[in-house]
């Protein structure tokens, strides 16, 4: 009931003052709750879409955590989906009737229930070498699972910058709002995109390395570090944190 | 000379086959300068000022880059300025009719030709506590250098979470598009406003803190970790930085 | 022979000088020995029950040590029990008409001989995500083998703060002695509730999250940074520690 | 204006519907903010005082905030005061007739405005060695400012246990809460006094120390590894951190 | 040919200059090659016996080893035996009618071929946990390889120091020459039992512990700030290590 | 009075019962004591001397600590003495009759008061350049104290290896108990010493060197990484600490 | 078609305006992308084979990208093959008429189509211990791919300086270009080695060695803060790129 | 006496055989000494001039020591010089009739005697930012001491890779024999110039920057990392290993 139902229903004597302090009462309870849980708009506005880690469950769980998720949001990502049981999954969403787009290389799944429309917020998102494709895909379902669309292009390396050069160019005529830069070992990739395009680039460290500066270290510090500014950076493999970021910027360009 | 003109040049003869060659030879390598250039114009379009780092550099010296920088473009950033410098740089740059934008605690000085138009961009700013003030002074003379408006609220701490609610329901009216957080000690802080807002945040570390995890390594690491997605980090003290990638997604966002 | 007795049978003539004096150095043995394992009765004094890491034991050797020390306490903690020896354990314990409490995604049991009388102790325990729980888990049994209640929630996290609120209330209501916070990630949750309550807060960081500031690294320094006072803090995974100093501080609190 | 009044003046026809919806709409702001405000009040119950961290400010600042601190709280502490600074302060805070407790060799201050009330709470403090005196002593004021009552026992070593024994035996007769154990270096006295006590312990690691795990980097690593249960720890240096955590643990314990 | 042979050969015109000349030229090469192969009898004398790293060799390449080996020295340490080897090693060693020494929880071997005499040498050795025993049987079988006596009390802990106190006097007794600690976790015992006897102490830091300070971190480095003088230290797990430091210690002590 | 005497003089009722209870009491007290205190005894037979940290003390309280040293012991060694005081410190010596032993480069004063007599046992001390000769200084000052001969050989670094052949021959020939190795940088000077002698080396890292590894840690690491069994190692800069190990090395292999 | 022949063919009317202005804009294209492009050429002029990482790919993906590889280059490495694939590598190559150099101890392949020329360019490759073996032969055939000829001298360690001498006269004898040392653990050989001869030196630091300064930690550090000159470092483990460097410097010093 | 002779004298009964024997003893010491003492020619012979570190040192020393090893030398490099000791050197030099060689931003002095002839060795030398020349100047007086000519090209960043190309092409036109490249932050230039060129590239990482990765751990983590073949590294500000390496290397080039 509505503050001004109650005020109303008390003035023409309908309910008792008594009557009317308790539905205020729980009305001002609900207020507090929804100001504590503007958490749930939040992320509903923000689109950013559930995620389950799939790490440590049985397909059996997963399939019921995926079930419960969809009756409220129209998208989930599953991410760490062991090998055994992304077929499972993928069989499983297809005979509930539900869509999936998967990614090269990686363990994550976009699960939706209908077709996704776009903002017109455009990601590009560009790999050093193929190691870092796996990460990157994530970044790119995590944008698609946005309304975001996305450009992308693996293994430009910068050990042959000639590769980067094109890239550069279709992102700049395709208007696009942000880029994410995957890139391990010295991750220097990430400062030379920020200093050819005037768009925010996201630095997306990447565990591919070894020896000193091994697993992602190097890339990471190199990417803080970076002489360029306009260039902020999510943590080591964060695959999906990159793709939020991202699809969160090109969004606000977008909006009406 | 335009290739087409050279080539009308030739065909009337008006100029040699080697004459030719030349002039079209030379349109070559200014074809590559260009396209390698287009990082000048890059910088301009993307409206980052130049930053001079007055760190180990004399008044003297300090006052000859900001009048060689000030041919080129309509405003600079001074930072690390020292104390006994500071009066020297204002009362110099009054004097040369250039106008001044200066920040608390800080030792950074935005220098600029004309009135700073505003793009529109909007960017909220907030510290956890009063040692962040300066770096996050940084922040905001790089966003007002690159047209956006800024909204601060300095020290609102973690330890005191009724502080905040009022700043992000002020943000959240004011439309902001981005919120760059200054925290230093544990860092806590970037989390709780990216869980709470529906914009980009971007983390700032700042080295405020001491013993395990001192000088903003704490504060980085927590960033990083952050369970709540839409925020990325920049490094640590890295005020310029953080301003620049906030105004370059704010500018994105107000775009025409 | 109390040392009276021996002078008293010297005097007598009952005993020889050199009896006596054999005696008596035997007597002084046994005070330095009294002396020194006065560990042995602050062990028993304090409640902390014994430990038994499973790990690289066989389930026999698991199961004579449990006897062996069931011969002389009340009850054992068993720890890091693999998989596979998990049902035997617990089998052999009910065959030999033990009691038994364990936990939810943990390796740990508690395994003791009478109901365990409460001290009216209470001890409050959560987990920022579910990841958290094994550990947490670690810590009630702990707190419960020391004779404490425990009243725990888990994965409260703290991108959503709105489930924290309804916790805290709970947890003044029961007028909870202290609050164990498991937390891995960035760990911030330790610093919220501790800025929430005013009892002592054990931070427990978890081994939860990859990247830079993994294996709980950025917890343990975020937790050790945190601005809000009235926060210590254990290892890193250190379940039972937390427990131990949790039930040791709500006992303290309710002794009569 | 109370929810029945409001309700009332509405029944009676003394407001309208629309003066009454804006008074109970400011109503469930106010309670909205009391819920929010919860940590004033927290702070106010725990006894911690506020603390002014005296470094980078200048001996005027610092008496403006101590007046202003001391309008609505008993008393204060003052860290990390510059020598120069300190008996300005004192001679300050005497001609404002308020009360001072300070230490030796430390850069603390506590003032306040009344005796301090014992809450019958006791804390025991050690240090290893003479050069962790100054961070024990902050520990002291703290405890002092929490109306707890202390019982010190610096330079104890464990390279001398026997000068440990006697210290135990004390605390022991004294019927000590908690005790704090403050040590640079290897920092083993934490675990060795926590190995001969039935009541919780405080690591307070010092940054005492040079050479590898110089900066009480090996002191921390040693208290959070220790095999002795019911030892927690705070970080590094950290005595108003540690002062604040036991004169908790011994207020709860004294509560009536 | 000896020099002297040389030149009275060259006197008496049995060899003409140029033969001496090459036979002069010979011996001084083997000189130089004496001098650098000091360090063949050097290992010989200090009676440090080959050390065959078992690790990634099958057991027949070990074996092939072993017996090289033994053709020129009268034992020889195998160490890191994986379990599936180490009765095929010990069944083959008794083959060959050699003699074997084993220990505890250990991957090392001692292989020799005649019965070891003793120097007379003592080496006391204890360790903190039972976990510690694998890496204190490779210290005590490389003493004993060394000819040294060892005296072993293991699981002394110093959560129980009531269970130091007689070993230290065992030593003592024995007229120990040097002790070897090993320790993992806070590695606090090897500063207590050095700051308890006037013979040399080796600590040898385990690699057992989780979280912060894990792997040996924290009782390395607890023992190189020990403020026990008279300490010094191998490197984690290095249980050869200080089995050869501390014989070559013993031996010295009681050479004639 | 003895215990003998005790049961005497009861049994020829000298003394009642009661009194020889309360006598043979306080010897048991007095034999705990003893026990606890056997760490007074042990420093004295050890021979290592009381060391004075100058450091943060005036050159006042450093002279009354030294003659409250000197009334129980008879030498002592002041280390870090800051330059201004360190000839007010030798003057003060001189007027008290004592005597002194200084060193070059280092900040450690040997004071005494009556010549000190050699056990025999000897120590070699070498410095891998002149940066370390500091440290080694405080090496020999310590050998010194603890009645040792020294032999010292300074900058022989690894890169001119000719430079060691004849000092170890000198040490050879000298019948040398212990070698210290002082080097910074790579360390490596340790483990080539190791691999030429038969004695006992002691590295002792030093703080010299910059850049990747440096203030100790690369020679830390490359010495507790050492091929060469048997080589132990104090902390950085532990000059004093590896004097004790090594005179009480050399002392025992010359004890009667 | 080149710049001359378009504009001749302009000028003889053979060609429109329009057609010469695309065959220029192409032509000018090609220019840019050959310039960009240089790296190409680069690749083929510095000899530095293509390299495979096997790892996580199927030994079917793994030969058809040797059969693409081939198509356009001479040789191509194959490291980090898992053992089962190796064989059928190796006969997959033979089937195709390929030539093949295997290495001791490990996972890479050097697969080629024709005999290598030697462009007389001669790398030294030695390693400590045997372990560092299967680095180095990576090194060696990454040389031999390059046409540089290898002397390779496995396992002369610094604990047996004897075994050195010979190599590095024989080194010196054959005029070799540059060294490689590969060395884990202390990793001091590097400097050794470079401290005896005057050719550069490569140092290549192994994952060889455990506890502190493990996997390779303490050798790249030791080698970093070399003191002897000439001494340049790779990262741990990197075979290819140390033998890419040596042939690289090889190949230069025998250019025609 | 060479060898013949002394045979020669003996065979002619000059010398008696006991003389002889003599004469042979002293030639082989002699012998050993000059193998041993390979070191000193092989400075000489690669050119290395004698460092002298300035820090520490007071004026009038510096001078000596630069005295001494121009009787020796042609050169010496001093470096660390202090500011007010510059001048003082550099007048004392001039005083002395010396060559000079200063740099800019550099606290390093080349002094020598005569001329420095060419090796014809070329060596470029580039820098990331203004902040790196001062190391970069370091490496450039190195190299000419060493006889190298060498090219410079300070601050072409990779903010702005246009500034690049053109010192590339520059390089490859002068045929240089190595680059070493200079850079801070995040050390990416290094790996960018070993991908547009073949000659061997040496990566210096400096000291320049903040935050995470500061005081060139970034830089030098990033050059280890480098996908770029062909690329070694030198420890961070290391400007005269850097010259001493790349020196050698174009020495090699060069010789005849």
């Amino acid at each position: 009931m509505e503050i001004t139902d109650v005020l109303e229903s008390l003035k023409i004597g309908k309910i008792s003052v008594s009557e009317a302090k308790k539905q205020l009462a729980l009305y001002s309870i609900e207020k507090i709750e929804d100001f504590a849980q503007i958490d749930m708009g939040r992320k509903h506005r923000k689109g950013i879409p559930e995620v389950i880690f799939a790490e440590r469950k049985t397909s059996d769980e997963i399939k019921k955590i995926i079930q419960r998720v969809l009756e409220k949001s129209d998208s989930v990502l599953v991410s760490r989906i062991q090998k055994s049981d992304y077929t499972k999954i993928v069989r499983f969403a297809k005979s509930k009737k539900l869509k999936i787009k998967d990614g090269k290389n990686t363990t994550t799944l976009l699960i939706h229930k209908n077709t996704l429309k776009s903002t017109g917020g455009t990601v590009g998102i560009v790999t050093a070498g193929t190691s870092d494709i796996g990460v990157a895909e994530e970044t790119r379902l995590t944008c698609e699972a946005m309304h975001c669309n996305t450009i992308t292009s693996y293994d430009v390396g910068i050990a042959g910058l000639h590769r980067l050069f094109p890239i550069i160019k279709k992102f700049i005529e395709q208007d696009i709002d942000v880029i994410v830069v995957a890139a391990g070992m010295e991750g220097a990739l990430a400062s030379v995109v920020s200093s050819l395009v005037n768009v925010p680039v996201i630095g997306l460290p990447t565990s591919v390395g070894y020896g000193y500066g091994e697993k992602g270290v190097a890339a990471l510090a190199s990417m803080l570090q970076s002489c360029s500014l306009g260039l902020s950076v999510v943590n080591i493999d964060n695959g999906i944190g990159a793709g939020a970021v991202a699809a969160n910027i090109a969004n606000r360009a977008r909006r009406q």
